[in-house]
This record gives structure tokens, sequence and C-alpha cells, in this order.
């Protein structure tokens, strides 16, 4: 997410989220903390969305609760903002479609969208005419000179923008570590058109992104061409596979979808199976196929499985945990280790040259990647010439000030993540992370002192152990040891609960790291009974 | 681990462990079952260890307290060995040492020794001779024509062997999805060499595997070539390095070695500090220096970087978290996306066919590698011509049994891990994981209910929450809610505790799926008071 301020005007471009690490348990998205735009809401003139990508809509439910501001989109792009809108049941959000070559304008700013190539329909760069200069974002990109469905991305206007003078530019930075250009959508076609021919007598399942429109297309293509029928499994699939076609962006021909649960009826070389799960992701088709867990669709050796995408990283072990479950079970696996059934949809460092050298700006900001591609990518423009005080790295939280001739960091504001966990959206800070991390890592022991209220002696005392492996005999010491302590200190004589808990606490502590070795969390409760 | 067995004889190869997925929190190593082992420890002859990397020995100190067979191993290994030994305080340990070409006679097995190539000094491949023909075991191996020390794998041995006729081959399949050949390790000494060259002014800091020996002497070498001294960094870093030393597997110039805590004496140029940390592991050096967090070595814009290692599958968060801190504090950073500093210790699919194609074993079986790596290693014999029914992909508590002419699966037996966590071995088992992942996803609730020991009657009522987002007010409901419910029910009516637990699970579980949609742990303690 960016944020635009001039004045009384704010824009923002993209409200995407993240998937939680291993070290948030239990947290289920992480969205931006917007505080200070929320504080500022009546000033926010339009969230600009360049493309339909998780990570560019997928924080747009939580946001809009509070900042309702119009939403600018491209067709494909509104299409899957409006299946979420309607998942989290809102009202009175404003949709307002553009198509590449649209000019708006929202308070001082000229928002004009370009067309892009990307992994999915529809996305977009923005050239944003501001008081001080020309911003161009390139939004998330690559070069196809040869598409599959829509247009080369606009080199012309690119070229004409920066030929009239570009203030800043911002640009995608995912695969500047990789040496020439992006492979074309195209390379995919090929590819998949071979593993249909070689795989004639055999039954075809191929995983991919569900907003992967054209991959789609290309994939309903050939089973037209080898005439096979095609279903869709997994909820996202049908879903946007629907969205998709309704909006004419997918071209599904009559009588070639089926449901997934008439797919026994077909042999095997007349059905294509069209599926979610290319990351392993645990509750999706193909993960369930591959472990038999999924009843409409049994895996076995007639079947052939692609998995046209790549591994997110972070997800290796889950997918190739799915990889090895197919093979177990008799099936056919291509995977992009093997052959090119997948290529990325962000430019490669030739693709990023070529940018530079259309867009010229003045300043550069590198964007989208973590910080070592931000780095090379605000090398790669030093080299084609850009002093280094006309590139910076900005971190999330950083503000950057401009005039027509300068750029400089100016103050941080609020920033950072929000956990979305259950219902509650700041719900998961960081202490009750810390406090589920210490958990799972340690176990818990409750102790519950009884005191007799009047003489303050040890009435009882109950011990539970979750998480930790004690056998009987160390929790029966444990407890006796404890007894022994609290029968010898004179309990009345204690300054309130506050030294007992403490004397309890230390003692399972000691206890529990010497027969054990752990140091699990104690919770104790005092009860005067 | 594989173990061979033939009448009242079995041998072991190689007790490795393997590091806790995200899956197993607390767990700290995972070691295999040994069950069978264990109820024939009479009969185990010998644990033949074929190289010193932690997933070939690291069982050992766990799997010797119950099977105290004699250890065979080339000189590093057995030094690597026994500081395992001693950290864990072992006694009676019988450590044997061999050397390739080495022949030794175990109950009716006769085990050959033969040099490999790989990633760590002394590992060996074995040629068994078993009553019914023999196995020939590769081990690690890759095949090196220009190792930097030792020799280039025996192949002439091997094809000696393989003319007399084996009748099965175990293999490693760790790089069976990669073309070619892998790498010659003296690549890696080129490109330090214009690192060092490229770097003259400035510190340097190379990362790599401890027990690389033969990197390690590269390294050295080039330290003396470019007149920089040599600070180790990392409690195995030194101590391997000393240990091999020792052993002559590593040879450190007089005056090279200068104490980390001097570092700081040293001009950049003549300095080098090589350090443990290239998985980005928590506590190590580099991770250290990274977040700011070793005060001996502080990081800034004079230092360059050198990651000489590759990414283990699953360690990508970590290390390249890691490499963003490093370049963050200004440093350069080389690592293996960018440049050769680092080659295999496995072969590829050229070096494969070479070894088939000397063994020619009569069966195969892969080994080393994923469901997926060996399904491609028994394809890969297939192409070559080895018959179908031929190879055979054994997974873990299979038997395979032979004759001269046959290979059949036999019983399965007991098999499967065994976590190490804190002091238990069997501790952490199945149900206490599931324990623990629960309490880190959904938090945890403690309801401690007071009851009047005569009347029965509610007395009083502590709740403890931790790892969940309840605020206060919640809490405060859903204790009144509990009261209320409490106070209607006959308490003396119900049959024992057990119901009465119930009742209170229900409701708070209830109430925290409606306020939090969480379904945290609920602990009840009724306590009689």
């Amino acid at each position: 997410m960016t944020a635009l301020e001039y004045g009384k005007d704010i824009i923002v471009i993209d409200a995407g989220l993240t998937f939680p690490g291993d070290d948030m348990p239990g947290v289920d998205l992480v969205i931006p903390d917007v505080t200070y735009l929320e504080e500022n809401k009546d000033r926010v003139r339009a969230i600009i969305i360049t493309h339909g990508h998780e990570d560019h809509i997928g924080g747009l439910p939580y946001i809009l609760k509070d900042i309702n501001a119009p939403i600018f989109g491209t067709k494909l792009t509104l299409t899957l903002i409006e299946n979420k809108i309607k998942e989290h049941k809102l009202n009175n959000v404003s949709l307002n479609c553009v198509k590449a070559g649209s000019v708006i304008k929202l308070g001082c700013f000229n928002v004009e969208f370009i067309n892009v190539n990307h992994s999915i329909a529809g996305a977009v760069g923005l050239a944003i005419t501001t008081p001080v200069g020309v911003v161009f974002h390139s939004g998330d990109f690559k070069i196809d000179f040869t598409p599959v469905n829509g247009d080369t991305m606009d080199l012309s206007r690119i070229a004409d923008i920066g030929e009239k003078g570009v203030l800043l530019m911002l640009a995608d930075s995912t695969n500047i570590e990789i040496d020439g250009t992006t492979m074309s959508e195209s390379v995919v076609k090929d590819t998949l058109d071979h593993v249909f021919a070689d795989n004639m007598g055999r039954r075809l399942i191929i995983a991919t992104f569900a907003s992967n429109v054209h991959r789609l297309q290309q994939i309903l293509d050939l089973a037209v061409k080898y005439k096979r029928k095609v279903a869709f499994s997994g909820r996202s699939m049908i879903n946007i596979a629907e969205s998709a076609a309704k909006i004419g962006e997918l071209h599904i021909p009559d009588n070639l979808i089926v449901d997934v649960e008439k797919v026994k009826n077909f042999r095997n070389e007349e059905i294509l199976i069209v599926s979610t799960g290319t990351q392993g992701e645990p509750m999706s088709a193909l993960t369930r196929m591959a472990s038999g867990e999924f009843n409409k669709v049994v895996i076995g050796n007639n079947d052939t499985v692609v998995i046209s995408a790549s591994v997110i990283p972070g997800n290796e072990k889950m997918i190739y945990g799915v990889i090895n479950n197919l093979y177990r079970l008799g099936a056919e696996v291509i995977y992009e280790s093997l052959e090119p059934i997948h290529v990325s949809g962000h430019a490669c460092r030739g693709e990023l040259r070529v940018l530079h050298s259309l867009v010229k700006p003045k300043f550069f900001i590198p964007v989208h990647g973590e910080y070592r591609h931000l780095k090379k990518h605000a090398r790669l423009a030093q080299d084609l010439g850009m002093k280094e005080y006309a590139t910076l790295i900005a971190d999330i939280g950083d503000t950057v000030e401009f005039t027509e001739n300068t750029m400089k960091f100016g103050e941080k504001f609020p920033s950072g993540s929000r956990f979305v966990d259950g219902v509650g959206i700041d719900g998961a800070d960081s202490f009750i992370l810390r406090e589920r991390v210490r958990l799972s890592e340690e176990g818990v022991i409750v102790a519950v002192v009884g005191l007799d209220e009047y003489s303050m002696q040890l009435k009882s005392l109950e011990i539970v152990v979750k998480g930790l492996s004690l056998d009987q005999v160390a929790i029966k010491e444990m407890k006796a040891n404890l007894v022994n302590t609290l029968k010898q200190v004179d309990l009345r004589a204690m300054r309130g609960e506050e030294e007992l808990t403490a004397l309890v606490k230390k003692q399972v502590k000691n206890f529990v790291i010497r027969v054990a070795k752990k140091n699990p969390m104690i919770l104790t409760v005092i009860m005067a009974v």
C-alpha cells in the first residue's frame, strides 16, 4: 500500500494482505496498519487498485469498514473485489470501473491508467500528475510481447510520459535478481499442448491460480482442442471462473464444463480437472486429492497432475508434500522444476532496464520486494546513470517528501501490521503472539492453590499439565514438593497473593527445568475457600 | 538409517537426525525409532557411518544409550562423533577408524570402504559382501574430478566391484532433478579468489558450514594469500576447526588465527571472519551480527558478507531475513543466487548415470531424497535398461528380502520418528504435539470453580486467559454468564465432576466462539472448598 498526499488530498494505491508466518500461530491474515488514513479519512479521495491479486486487494474488506473511499480499478479487478465485498456483507461501497487509457481527477491528482502485462488480466500501471510533477507507478508488471489475451504493455504511452518528464518512479522489484527477460505466457501454451498430446489416454488434472484467467483460457482452449470436458474443483476456482466469464474476460464454450461430482462418469481421456491448490494449501482440492481425502476425485495410476504455478517462498514443504503423496498414489506429476509450465508475472532485469530508460525519472523508489531486492533495484538504476541521491529505499512507515527538485524523508507515521484473528482485527498483538509461541514450545502448567479463607492454611492443590511431557510420577512429586513448601511458609505473613504466586511459580519452574528441561508457562490461581 | 540382516547378524548404516518441522513446536530434534534394533541389540555387530554430517551421525548419542555397538568410520567422521559423545557424557563407546580401502568382517558381512567425494572430508561408499551377494551403498556422494583435497571418487574400484557382480545398489537421489553434473569444489575457490581480490579494502565475513573442511581450507589459503588474519566465530566453527586441525584434515598456518574478541584491533583489510549461520539459525553468529546483537562484530558499510552455502529447503525465510538485515546495516552481501560461491555435495543425473553403468546391479533401491526423488531415480535406472521389477522404492519401516535372484517386500516393522524434547526422548508424542499446536493457534482458558464442600454451592470462580485476544469486558461477561448458569443448576444432583466440567467447558467454548471466533483449549479445575 502506498499513499500520495498533497494539501487536502490523499489517494491510496492498493490495499493488500499477506499470510501469517510460522511465528504467528493462529493468525488468519495480516493487513496493513492504516491508523494514519483512519485519522484523515475525510481527505482520502480514492483507493486505486492496480490489479486483483490478494496482495493488492485482500485488505480492502477490513479497511473499507473505516475508510469508505471510492475504489477505482479495471473490470476483472472490480469483479474480484465485488466477490469479497459480498462475502463480508459490506454495503455502500463505491466501485468505479476504469480501463487502460482512462484518466480520472481525484482532488489535485490526475490519474492515468496504463496497460501492463502480469499474471492476471486487467493489470495497470499509473501515471499520476501531481502539483509538483508526475509520479509513475509500474504496478506489478512484465513486458509480454506475445500475450495470449489483451495487449502488450503500453510502452509507447510510457515513452511519451517519460519524454514529458517524470518526477518519481515507483517500480516492481520482485525479479531483480534474475537476468534477462521473463518468458511470455505463450510459452506455457506450448508446454501445456505437449502435455495434452503426451497424455492422450490418461486423465489430466491441472492445478493453477484461479485468478490467472489468461492461463485458464489457454487450458480451456486446449481442452476443446483435445476433446476433453472440464470440471472445476475448489471454491475459488469455480467462483472466479464464473465471475470472469460473466464479464467476458474468460470465454467458456457451451457444454464444456461438467460438475466435478460427475467426473466418475467420464473415461480418463475425456476429462480434465482444473483445480486450486498450487501451494499445497491444507484445505485445497489438490491437497485433499493427494492425501486420498477427496472422494470426488480418486487419484491413481492413470492420472497426470500438472502444477502450473511456481512455489511461493515458504510453501516448499507443503507443496512438495503434496507432490510426494501424488507419486505415492501412482500418479505422474509435472511441476516447475521439470518443465516450463509456469512463467513469472514479474519483470526481470532486462525489462526493468527498458522501463527505466523509457521513464527516465528524476527520482526513483523501488517497490515490491524484500529489502535485498529494493537495494539491488536501486543499484540497477544507478548503473543506468541515476545519481545515488536520486534513489531511495523506503521502509514501511516512512514518508518521503517531494518538491519539483528535491526528495527527502519526512516524519515517520504509525505503521506496521494488523492481525486478523478470529473476529478481532487488532486482536492478536505481539504480546498475545508471544504467549502463543511460548505455549506451543514449552506447554502450560496450571497450579490452583486452595487456601482456607480464615486460617490461610493450604486446603487443596490441583495441577493441570498440557503440551508437556511429564509423567504421573513426576507430577505427583512436583505436587508433594509444593505442598511441603506451602506448609512450611507462613502464608498469613505474606504480602498478598503476588508473593504466594511468585513462590508457586518459582517452585514449579525449577522442578520442571530440572526433570524435563522445559520452561512452561505457569498459571497460578489462588483461591481462598 | 539402513540395516542389513542375515541369520544372526545385523549391521546398521548411518544414524542421523532431522530438525523438527513447523508442525512440531518445542521439539529439539527428531531421531529414528529404533525399536527393532533395541529388541535385537545383541545381534547388532556394528554401526557403520558413511560420513560426519548431522543427518548421518546426529542420532548416535541417543541410540548408543540402548544399542552400544562398535562404530566404524573414517578419521574426520569419528572426530565429529567423538565431540558428540563427550557432550553427552557417554562412556564405553567403541570407535573404530577405517579408511578408504579398508575391509572389515562383521559377522557374516564383509564391508569394504570406498572413497567418494562429498561436501565433507572422509566420505565413503560401502561394498558389503553378504551370503546372497554384494550390496553397494553409495553414501552421499558426487564425482569431483578436481577435488581441492583428497582423491577423486574411486571409480576404478567401483568398476571392478561392478564387474564381479552386485546384487543390490542403494544410491543417493538428492539431485536427481538436476541434469548434467555437479560443479567441482575448485569452482568455489576461483569465485572466492575473485571476492578477495574485489574487496581489498573491505572487511570480509564468510559464513560456511563448519564441517565442510575442504571449503574451510580454501578460505584459509586465500586468507594467507591476501594477507588477512582469520577469526572464527560460532562455537561449532571453533570446535570443528580445532578437531579437524588436530587430526591433520585441516592445515591452519601458525599465527593465522586471532580471537574474535580482537577483531576490533584490526583494520578492515587485515581481517577475515569465518562464521556459522548459513541457514539463518536464530542463535548463530551471523544472525546475531545481522540484527546488531553481536557486539564482537558490528556490521557496517565496510563489510562484505559472503554466504558460502545453499539454502536448505524450509530455511528460506530465515536466511533471507538475515540477508535483508545485513543490507539494512549497509553491508554488501554475496549469496548463492548471485554467484557460484557454493557447490552441491550430491551427484546430478549425469553422475548417477556413470555410477549405474559401473555398478550394474541386479536390483536397485534409490535412497536419500523425498519420494518424488526416489521415484525419478528409479526411472533413471529403468531408462538405463533395468526392468521395472528390479527397482523398488522403500518407505521408512519397510523391509526388503533378498535371495541371489529375487527381491521382495518383507514384513513391516515398528518405525517412524522419536522426538527429543527437553530431556525426554520418547517424550513428545503426537498427542502432546497436538496439544501444543492447539494451544498456539487458539490459546487457553483456565476456569477454576470453587464449591463449598458441604453445600456444593458455587463459592468462587476464577478465569485465566492466555494466548487469546479477549478484552476485560468480554471476560467479565463470560464470568457473569457462567456464574448465572452454575447458580441455576443443582450441583448436588450432578453425577460427579465430569458433568460439571463438561457444562463449564461447553459454556465457555460457546461464548468464545461467539465473541472471538476462536476455539481455545479450556482447562477446568473444580475445587471443593
